[in-house]
Parts: structure tokens; C-alpha cells; sequence
């Protein structure tokens, strides 16, 4: 127990250090020269353009002092999460105090010149932008979109036992969806192996424009809310530093002791013990505080006003110009920083050391800490393929398999994230050696659920989303796998980490972190029992928009080359790699080796499948359901129209189909034509909506002749074979299309295109007279010649 | 007050009721013939597929019956949203049981032929969904994706004052952000004028795999939950249906004698007193309730494998067999229904009659009380425009003083969704007559915050879409503003509302909705304050791929085109309509009369910008930026090369540019042409990812002949103009392209290349060494000739 009452001079000390952060957040937002206001202010030395967020900053600049004590009292390992990120200055400033933003930036010295470049790159063109973002040292939460800090955070302290992460949770971001749904990984939490979070419920009553649920709710109300969650909540609230200084300390170290004493208990009982709640904040302070009280006659501290720049004429009014002044004056600079412009040395002395700073974490760049995986060899789980089309498997089952074992040889370095359907989606093996993760009374109808699991079940896409991206950038490894359509509820949280990681590229000093895996199984395609709201691929496409350096989408068509890709992704650093397939018994193609070639060439003419020489149509396919019904078409002509010269073309990594200069996987114009020949006509069957395949394909030769076809919003609880009827994606709709399009029709050809439609016709009446699956023609599949 | 306790009978009837309900379900389940058992069970009667969710359903049920005694007593308006909506046939039985089924599908009788079509239909090709939909009379909520079924509720209830929506909360849902972050609704409930919401959270404590986190938490800890979310927590728990019955009956009443008090005082005073908190019930019944005990030894009615089918063999396992038959049986169909198979007539009068029946409530199938909004002439807001590209101004300030007259014009009709940015996207206007609602304290500080309010700000998209579905659904009307780049927290929302009504136009007695609008605005190419987190357009890229029965995207390049976007989108039903503009200062280009005109082709050539006749070059633009920067170029063309015969062609229609098949909007290839020109290559500025546009053009002449350019994923904090730089679609670029792509390139077009090198080279010097907006550059714009 370090719990104490810290002496005034202790107090004092720390209030100053305070008051330099809210002074060089101030100036960042206001200042391009004066610094110091070593002269008298005047309009030149104000920015052009003033942006920045004020009024959640005095709060971070306040929790980011009081973590500086802890942490060195302590030597502890801290990371710091800044929910509200809007307010980047304070975090700048922070790191910019103790050292860490010069040794990462060599330009932005300690010194009064560096102190002029600091506030004047901030939110600047060419200079930083004004959230906390990648190239703010310590950070791994970009402060744009709200609702993941808490998701962020539990996701870096998984397996990471010595770590505490703090999350500083704004009252605007406590009303999204996601942040809510959030608290609740504490009930994964497991003090063992796991590290701690502490909340800190950060209130100031007001947003942009009103006020807030939870900052106008009581104590009391918040109180319950938090302990229903299963938190031991600690109020700190006031309006006097000096007053909040003391109740802060004192909580703060209250709450680190029963994070030890938790996790102390824990750890010598081997075993997560009857559960002491974890501490979580709340933090009641003005919105700007210490800022203007009343600008124009209109209150400005403890109000919506603070929210962004509290005097916006301070260039053309010399009344606000007057009251910036004595605003930062109020600090005491000239008490602060010393002739140089640097920190007062027995302030500084107040932060951390070396890697302990908050700013300098190794956690917080966390590819320094990464251990790459131990990888099962592929070949241990691959299916034999004598003969291409001719046996079924669940894909994902063997890809179950691989993961099971980078488990067992990566025990505290690797998870799965899911929505209660590991087993649904046909990964169940990893059961054979984890557990789901409860950290919670189970029970003997339990299977498989344990507080020492590692098996991530929630069912919230967002917490899954928002776990392994806290996992994968803090150095770990994972996958998150879901069901396609519902992906969608994270497709705003993968693009944020996707600009994260792309604005990484060109931050040298960001050591690559392990790639962010999502594998989608039970696609649109054979969600015919779920029915409409189950089928959409659309995840596909946010992907397929972001940047070229970061975003990779991969349709293996089997099992062998699921395991080949997996592997390759598992590997891989600083993407976001999506892999579709779905998890039903399906027809396999390739055997490993063939698989691994094929994955890396991304995009093959599958030649057994293909005739011999030049063809008169080429039918392409990206998908495991896509790829069936173009080889049962092919094994259609084959029969029927011998004559025809038929090319079959497998995309696994559909990234290749971009030119060169738009995605570092496109193909050359030479390797296209190669492929797809210059001129043929192609009809491309697509696991997805037909026109990312037209996006892709836009700047390739004569690119009006693909002819794409793919999921067009038809759907409703049928069969798999109807699922690809009502989209016009069948093999008699690929049929009919190849003898439509192709360059020497064969003798008949409008005999076999009614012959297709009367089966389809057939087809229909079938499936509403009988009420039945068709086996007769789902398992009609292509045997290899 | 009702309070009071039932007798035997009463008792005896309802559970009576509820058997009903669970053979039913039972039945869809697992019947294709011998619908009341009336010989012995033989596999033939088995469906071949089995399909469908159990585990949820008996519960469902037991909700439905005690709802329907409640209001047959009360005569009270309700309406059964069931956020488990997997459990389609326990809400089917129900409507079923009550005689709405066989009013809207006549051909599903009351008798046993009825019955065993009935049966037959259940997820089945060409028969109904399995899970609550569309097609499913009484529902306005999906049982397909989780998490928004609180949304929905509270959206129906707003100015419903009669109105008491019933939210079934399944504790798989519970887990998700969305839901955890629609608790909060109540807050934003008046008493006066809006209606009741009633949770009820019903606990079986699994998923499909592992144990729910609320599922396993203590009575204690979801009372804190709730209680600290604002509402009365009432538990009902137990494993003997009788003692069930009468707890839950007793519970009920309470329950909706304190709303009626809480809505009573309330209305008599005139004003939100002070708070009662609303009730909420918590129902904990074991999954797949009064299903089999026991399967092959393994547990089943209490746990995870409840939840689907929990007998799977039926067909071919005669054990299976027989204990589905004994399962059924228990229920006792013989007694249940008489010798035509219909529902005995003293249970049947335990239905609520006509309208009062849930399955036929009005306010579930809103086009039926939906009164059209009294819209005021755009032409008070219009901007006269006497010349284009000469003014600047707020377009969206315009639509908001539309917004503040229909507030006026339709009280209780209309209302306006947003995450606290309403004055942020300078929609202010409308609280010159509305305010924000939040039926909380307010303090001095506030402004435009009542309990009375209209004005629905909540920092959380979900709670806005979700409200807003739910207004819109029973019939009332509105619109949600939010910043671009976070409407893709709610694709998948706005997905699975596209899917609801498309489903509705194949189903006739579905009367169509007033559409979701939504206006994006604070949009990427304007967020150069802030930063690379606020910078994306991909929601857009969800609403293009959804069905063009439904699907609208228009892109108004000024405040006149706004406002007659806005006019149409607010009159016109079952439509998803996207409307993107920015909020900033811009140009304004075509009067009213032009705006209409133009809006209503979609896509025109603006002639007063364009060279007379056939062009050698087209400059086509769709999006506000795109506009300015592509009339700019033109300028610098009309300037530098005179010569250049240059046409500009303005999107506003998105839809207009698919072929005529893909989209009702889409133009004919006549008018395309006209437009386009038959072969004349299109610089295209766009608003969005540039593969939009490429796949909205593949099928047309020459596609490959268009070069598009827009939003690259390039951005940081910087300045308007840098941000088109960064993207390549500055006014610049498209000079170059354009003298690259001429019919006839200008005498000196290389040296004219050079230039705009030159300038783009000074601005990227520029802007890093002087900080500052280029304002030279960016007021330097057409002027009409």
C-alpha cells in the first residue's frame, strides 16, 4: 500500500507541471512566435488559422501529471489512452515536457526555438495534425473517431500482465454504442496473465453543443452504472486545483494498490480469485478549465464554449488579444521555463525515466516489443488432392486446425476474436487446447469456458474489432473472424486503423506492428437458411478503397490455399488483411503446393481445368462459391459444346487485379494479358458485388469486355443453389453467358442457352413444389477430365 | 391501477395460450405434414431441412401472451419489437394464433390445411424467412442483425403519445455497443408527448455457444445497470411456468401502471415532472424452455444447445423421432385445437380484437397512418444567384432554415437526428423554433436544451439512425445529419434498413414509409482541420451497392440544388437518400429555377460554362469541391487556351450515371451520349473513392474513355486547397489531364503542363513555409464570361 496524502510541496510541484502542459497547449493552439511571451503579445505573433480543442485539454494535461508521479513512484508500466484524442495538444505538450517528442523529433528542441517550431507545427500544413494521432509519440488511439478507447485498451493489456492501461473516457465518447458496450471487458480481464484497466470517467458536462448524458446524470446514477458493470467507481470532482490535486492523488494511488492487491491475490493463488471489482475514475472538472471564464459577456469555462478555441478574434480584436495574454500569463511562464526556454529542472524531474515515460513506452510502439509467431507448417493440416472437384471439406476446419497449434505454440502471443461462432464457423478445434475467455463463475453446462481462456467470444463485432487492434498494437498477434455481413458493423473501426497504419508508412521510428486479420466465413452466399439480412459482402469493398500500402483482400476457393494465405497473412505487418470463405463442405482444387503457388502468383489460368492454346472465352472467377459454379459450367460446356476453347482464370488475391501503381500487388499489363488475354471476352463470376470487380479492373485493356457477375441484393431463407439462381450467377447464367459471348460460337449454341433456361425454369418450380435442397445439382461439380 | 392477481383460471388460460404458441413453433420447426399430430409421427412428416431457433422462442412467446391479456384489459396500443427476431416462428405463431396471419395471407387459413401450409412455408425456398422480417405482420424490426432493437422502440415511441412499444431484449443482443448504448433513450423520452418504451431483458443466459456476460451476472449487479441508466428494474425469473404466469402477469401490470402514472402526472401538469423512473422488466427463463431435457445424454433445455434445432436426427434416429413426438404432444394439441385444427375459441378470445392485435397494429405498418409533412416552398431560402461562381455561401444554413419550417409546419411530424452538430453543420436555424431534447435538468449554461425539444442530438450515429428508423417505420418523417466520415459507424445499419424496404415492395399490403434521409456534411475534402481520421467518403460506396428500387445518392454542388434535393427527398417514400455537401462557405452556380431543372435530369451540361458545340474535351464534376475546382480549371483554361472547346458536365444524381436496367434513374444511352459525347475522353472530379464512379460507368460507351479523380485516402491537418492537391483533383491536375486528353491539344499545351507543375510545386513550398491558407488560391474561381 503507497496510498498517502502528498504534502503541499508535493501538491505545489505538480500544479506547475500542470500549468506548463496548459500553457504549451494553449500556445500551440494560438502561438507562432513570442513563445514565452518574453515580449508583449501582439497580433503578428498569432497564428493565421486557430484550431485545436481547449476544452477537454486542462483534464488530460491533469491525469497525464498525476500518472508522471505514479509512475515513478512506482516504476510503473503505464500506457496512457486519450478517448477524447480531439485534444491532441495537451498529449504534444505532455511528451513535448518530458523529453520523449525531441528525442523522436530532433528538430522540436528543449529550448526556446524549439518551442516556437512546436507551437508553430501544430495543426499546420506540412506540420502535425491536432489529434492524437500515429505520430504522437506514446499513442496507440487515434483521437478521431469516438467509442474504442476502452476496446483499445483491454486489448493492450491481454497477456500483457505488468501492464497498466489507463483510458481516459471523454463524456461525449461515453455516448456512443461501442464505448458503452465497452466496459464490459473487464469480464475478460483475467488478473493472472492480464493486465489492469483503469477508467477514468473523464466528465465536463458539455459536447460541441449540449450537454452530455452521463455529465448531467448524478453521482449516484453513474455510481450504479459502473458498479453494474462491475467496477468499484472513485469520484473526484471540483473547480479549485489545489483541492483536486489531493483527491485525485489519493484515488489515483487507491486504486493503483487494489489493482495490485487483485492481481498480487491472483497471481499467488494461480487462479483468478472471488472477484475484488476492478477501480474505475470519474473525474468532474470544468470543460476548459482554468481557461476565460466569460468572453463578450458570454460564460466560456465550464461550458460548451470551451469546447474549441475560446477566443476566436484574438488576430483583429485587441480585447481577446488582451485576454490571451493574461489567460497564459496566469500560468507563469516566466516561472516555468527557464532562460533557455527549457522546463524548470525540478519540474522536469517530475516525469518519468527513459522507457517508463508515458511518451516512450515500448508498448505503445508496439512493434518493439513484437515476437513474431511460432507457425505451424501448413502441410500438417492440407487436404490431398488427387483429383481437382472431386471431394468436399470445411475449408475453415483445417484452417481451425493451424490455429489450434499457433495456440499451443504461441500460448501467450496469439488470440481469436469472435462472435460466439468459433464453432459455428467451423474453428472449433482451437478448443482442443484453449478455452473461451469468462472470467466468471462457469458452470458444468459450460463447454470450454474458463477465466484463464483465450478464446475471445463476445458478442459485440466491436469489442472484437477493437480487442485485437489493442492487441496487435501493442506487438501480439491475432485474427478476428466473423460472419461476412455483420463485418460491416466494423467497417468505419477497420478503416480508422487502416489510416493508422497507413499514416505509420512514413513514420520511420513506428516499428511495424503485426497485421490486422479478418477472416469472414459464412458469407452471403450460404446464408440461404439465415436468409436477406445475412447476405452482404460489402465489408469487401471498404477494404478495397483504402490504401494500396495497407489494405489486401484474399477469396481462397479452398482449403489448401485458406492455409497457404493464413499463413502468409499471419506473417505479414502493417496490413489489414481480409480473407472470405465460407465455412460449409466444399469442393477442393488444389493440393498445397499448388495452392502456395497459385496464392503467390495471386491470380492463375488454372491450366487442368482450361483447354489447350489460345481460348474463345475466358471464365474467371474470385471466390469459393464463384469458383464452383464456373467449374460445374466449364464441366457443362465440356460436355456440350466440346468444340468450345475454354480458359479458366482463379483470382485468389484480388488486389492483383489493380494496375501496378494503384496497389503494390497489381499485375503487370504483361502478366494481365498473359492471363486474360489481350482481347477475349471474360466472364468473371465474383464472390462480391459485381462493381468492385469494374472498379478494379477500369484502366486494364479493353476492360469492357468483362463481363461480371456476382451478389446483386437478391436473397431471402432458400437454398444455396437458388442463392446463385436469384443472382444471375449460376453455372447455366455463366453457361449462357460464355455461349453469348464467346469469339466462335459452337454449332448449337442457342439450342444449349434454352436448354440452360429450361433447367433454371425447372429449377424453380422444383425448389416451390418440393420444398427441398437439390443435391442432384449441387453435386453435379466439375470431374477433372 | 390494474395491479392485482390472476386466478387459476385466468392462469390456466394464458399458459394454456402459450402452449399454442410453442407447438406452433414447434411445429414450423420440424413439420411438413401431419400438422396436429392426429396420427403417429413418421419421418416422412419431417422436413427435410430443419431449420429455425428454438431456444429463444418460448420465451417470445410467453412475452406475446401476457401482452395480449394486458391489452385486452387496458385496450392498450402496443407493439412487439423482438430484438431475438431469430425466433421468427414464435412471432409468427403468435400472429397466427391471433387471426392477422390469414387476413394478410389469406391462403394460410384458419384450419388444419391452413396449419399444415402454415408449417410448410417456415424457411423454406419460396416460403417465409426464418427470422423476424418484412414479411412478418406487426414488425418493424429485423431479427437479423443485434443491437438495434432499443433504437427502433424508441424511434416508434417519440410523438406516439398512446403508443407503448414493448422491446424484447434477447442477452446475446445484449452484449453488443449498439444496444448497450440505447439504454439511454429513456433520457430523451417525454412523458407529455412522446409514448412509453417498455425493455424487457430476457435472460436464458447462452448464446450459440458459450454463456452471455448478463446472462451470468448477478440480479444485484443488472439492477445497477439499469437503475443507472435511468429505469425501475422489476425480475421475473423461474423454471415452473405457472409460478412464471403469475410473477410475470403481476409484474406487467405494474409496469404499465407506472408508466401510466409517469404519463398521467406528467400530461396533467404539462410538462416532464420530476422523474419516476421508467420500469424495465428482466425476464430470466431457461433456453428452449419446455423443449427436450435431455438429448443423447448431453443437456439441452437450459443451455447453448437449445439454441438452434436440438433434436437434428429426426428423420433418422427413431429415438429423435419419438421424443420430438412426445415434445409435441406435451403441449397437448388435441385439446388446443378443435376438430378443423382452428385455436379453441375461449383461447382465441384471449386475443385482442381488430387493430389492437399486434400483428395488425397500425403503427407497425406505418404507411397506413402516415400523413404527408407540409413542406414549405424552397423558394424562401433560395439563393439568387445572378451570376454563377460569384458568391459565396453556407449552403446547409439554407437547408436549415427549410428544416426550422417544417419543424413549424409539422409539429409532431418531423424531426431532426444528429451527434450534437447541429450548429456545427450549420442546420442552427431550427432551434429558432425547436430545441435539443433531453428530459433532464437543464442548467443556465444550456442553450436550446428542454425536455420539450425536437431537436434529437446524441453523440452516438447508432442511437440517430436507429431513432430515426424507428420514426420512420411508424409512419412520421426526418432526417440525419452527421459528419461524412462517421456515417460508416452505421453502414451496416443503413444496410439492414435497405434490405427492410426492399423487402417491403414485393408485399403489397406494406404501405410505404417516408424515406431515410441522410445528410452527410463536414465532408473529407473539407476536414483538413481535422485531420486524416475525419477524411473518408466510403459510406457512400454502401448505399450506391444496395438495390436501386431503394438506393439514392445526389451530390448538390450549391445551396439551390440543395434545397431542391432536400424537397423531393422529404416527399418521396421507401427510399434510402444520400445527400452530400459541405457545410463551409461555397460558391453558389444556378439559381432555383436552373437548380429544379437540373436536379430533375440529374446529370446536364451546364452550358453557360461551355464552349459552343462539340467538345474536344468534357470536364465533368460531381460533388460540391469537385465542382469548384473543375469550373476553376475551366476558367484557367478559358484564359490560357482560349482555343480548347471545352464542355463541363454537372452530377447531382449519383443513380444517373448507372445504365437504365441497373438503376430506375439511371439515364438512356441517348441521353448519355448527348451528354458525354459518343467518344470524347471525360476528366471526372469527384467527390468520393474514384472506384465508385468506374463501376457506375463500366457498361457504358467507351467507359475506359473516362479518367476519374477523387478522394485517394491522402490527407492530414492541412488546408482546403493542399487537400485536393494531396488527391490529385485540384484544379491543376485537372488542367493537366484535360491538355493530355484534348481532342486537339492548344498550341503550347506543354508549356501550359509546366505552369501548372510550376504552381503546384510553389503551393506545396508555400504552404510549409508560411503556414497559411492560400486564400489567392482559393478565391480564384470562375467567373461566369
Amino acid at each position: 500500500m503507497i496510498e498517502r496524502t502528498l504534502s503541499t510541496d508535493e501538491i505545489t510541484a505538480l500544479d506547475a507541471y500542470w500549468r506548463a502542459a496548459n500553457y504549451l497547449t494553449v500556445g500551440q493552439i494560438y502561438l507562432q512566435d513570442n513563445p514565452l511571451l518574453r515580449e508583449p503579445l501582439r497580433p503578428a505573433h498569432i497564428k493565421p488559422r486557430l484550431l485545436g480543442h481547449w476544452g477537454t485539454s486542462p483534464g488530460l494535461n491533469l491525469i497525464y501529471a498525476h500518472l508522471n508521479r505514479i509512475i515513478r513512484e512506482r516504476d510503473a508500466d503505464v500506457i496512457y489512452l486519450a478517448g477524447p484524442g480531439h485534444g491532441g495538444p495537451a498529449l504534444l505538450a505532455n511528451v513535448y515536457l518530458e523529453g520523449t517528442y525531441s528525442e523522436v523529433y530532433p528538430n522540436i528542441t528543449q529550448n526556446l526555438m524549439g518551442l516556437r517550431a512546436f507551437f508553430r507545427q501544430f495543426s499546420t500544413p506540412g506540420g502535425v495534425p491536432s489529434h492524437v494521432s500515429p505520430p504522437t509519440p506514446g499513442s496507440i488511439h487515434e483521437g478521431g473517431e469516438l467509442g474504442y478507447v476502452l476496446t483499445h485498451a483491454f486489448g493492450a493489456a491481454f497477456d500483457n500482465p505488468n501492464l497498466l492501461a489507463v483510458a481516459v473516457v471523454g463524456d461525449g465518447e461515453a455516448e456512443t454504442g461501442p464505448l458503452e458496450g465497452s466496459w464490459k471487458g473487464v469480464r475478460f480481464l483475467n488478473p493472472v496473465h492480464d493486465g489492469a484497466v483503469l477508467p477514468i470517467l473523464h466528465l465536463n458536462e458539455y459536447k460541441i453543443g449540449g450537454p452530455t448524458v452521463l455529465g448531467r446524470a448524478s453521482d449516484e446514477s453513474i455510481g450504479r452504472l459502473l458498479a453494474g458493470h462491475g467496477y468499484d467507481p472513485h469520484f473526484v470532482a471540483g473547480t479549485d486545483p489545489m483541492r483536486v490535486h489531493a483527491t485525485l492523488a489519493r484515488t489515483l494511488d487507491a486504486c493503483v494498490d487494489v489493482i495490485d492487491l487483485i492481481q498480487n491475490n491472483a497471481r499467488t493463488a494461480g487462479h483468478a480469485t472471488e472477484c475484488r471489482r476492478w477501480p474505475a475514475i470519474v473525474l468532474r472538472t470544468p470543460k476548459g478549465w482554468t481557461g476565460p471564464k466569460e468572453v463578450d459577456g458570454k460564460p466560456i469555462e465550464g461550458t460548451f464554449r470551451a469546447h474549441q478555441v475560446p477566443l476566436a478574434e484574438v488576430r483583429t480584436n485587441p480585447k481577446h488579444l488582451a485576454m490571451l495574454e493574461s489567460w497564459m500569463r496566469s500560468y507563469r511562464p516566466e516561472w516555468l521555463f527557464d532562460q533557455e526556454g527549457r522546463l524548470r529542472a525540478d519540474l522536469a524531474a517530475l516525469a518519468p525515466k527513459g522507457d517508463r515515460r508515458m511518451g516512450a513506452n515500448p508498448h505503445a510502439n508496439g512493434g518493439r516489443l513484437s515476437v513474431p509467431l511460432d507457425l505451424p507448417n501448413p502441410r500438417t493440416y492440407s487436404i490431398p488432392v488427387a483429383s481437382p472437384g472431386t471431394e468436399r471439406h470445411e475449408s475453415t476446419q483445417r484452417l481451425g486446425q493451424l490455429l489450434r497449434d499457433t495456440y499451443r505454440k504461441n500460448p501467450s502471443n496469439f488470440r481469436l476474436f469472435c462472435p460466439d461462432e468459433t464453432n459455428s464457423n467451423r474453428l472449433g478445434a482451437v478448443f482442443e487446447v484453449e478455452s473461451r475467455c469468462l472470467v466468471e463463475r462457469t458452470i458444468p453446462t459450460d463447454e470450454r469456458v474458463s477465466p484463464e481462456g483465450r478464446v475471445m467470444e463476445v458478442l459485440s463485432e466491436h469489442n472484437c474489432e477493437g480487442w485485437l487492434e489493442g492487441y496487435l498494437l501493442t506487438g501480439r498477434h491475432g485474427l478476428f473472424a466473423t460472419y461476412e455481413a455483420f463485418a460491416l458493423i466494423v467497417a468505419s473501426m477497420a478503416t480508422q486503423h487502416a489510416k493508422w497504419l497507413d499514416s505509420c508508412e512514413e513514420l520511420p521510428w513506428r516499428v511495424p506492428v503485426p497485421s490486422l486479420n479478418i477472416l469472414l466465413t459464412s458469407t452471403c452466399w450460404r446464408n440461404d437458411h439465415n436468409g436477406f439480412s445475412h447476405q452482404g459482402p460489402g465489408f469487401m469493398d471498404t477494404i478495397i478503397s483504402k490504401k494500396g500500402t495497407v489494405a489486401r483482400v484474399y477469396l481462397p476457393p479452398d482449403a489448401n490455399c485458406l492455409l497457404s494465405v493464413a499463413d502468409h497473412c499471419l506473417r505479414s505487418k502493417n496490413h489489414v488483411n481480409l480473407i472470405i470463405i465460407d465455412k460449409q463442405p466444399q469442393l477442393q482444387w488444389l493440393d498445397l503446393d499448388e495452392a502456395r503457388e497459385h496464392c503467390e502468383r495471386g491470380a492463375s489460368v488454372w491450366q487442368w481445368a482450361s483447354s489447350v492454346g489460345q481460348p474463345d472465352i475466358v471464365l474467371a472467377c474470385a471466390g469459393d462459391i464463384a469458383t464452383m459454379e464456373t467449374l460445374a459450367a466449364v464441366a457443362w460446356l465440356r460436355a456440350r459444346a466440346p468444340e468450345m476453347r475454354v480458359r479458366v482464370v482463379n483470382v485468389v488475391d484480388l488486389m492483383s487485379l489493380f494496375s501496378p501503381d494503384e496497389h503494390p500487388h497489381g499485375m503487370t499489363e504483361e502478366r494481365f494479358v498473359d492471363i486474360f488475354t489481350p482481347d477475349i471476352d471474360v466472364v468473371f463470376a465474383f464472390h462480391g458485388y459485381p462493381g468492385a470487380v469494374h472498379q478494379l479492373l477500369h484502366r486494364r485493356t479493353h476492360a469492357s469486355r468483362f463481363h461480371v457477375r456476382g451478389y446483386r441484393e437478391e436473397g431471402t431463407t432458400t437454398t444455396p443453389f437458388d442463392m446463385v439462381v436469384l443472382n444471375d450467377t449460376s453455372r447455366f447464367h455463366l453457361v449462357m453467358e460464355a455461349l453469348r459471348r464467346t469469339r466462335h460460337p459452337p454449332p448449337g449454341a442457342d439450342r444449349l442457352i434454352d436448354e440452360c433456361r429450361a433447367i433454371l425454369k425447372h429449377h424453380a418450380n422444383y425448389v416451390r413444389e418440393h420444398f427441398e435442397d437439390m443435391p442432384e445439382i449441387r453435386d453435379w461439380v466439375w470431374k477433372a477430365a
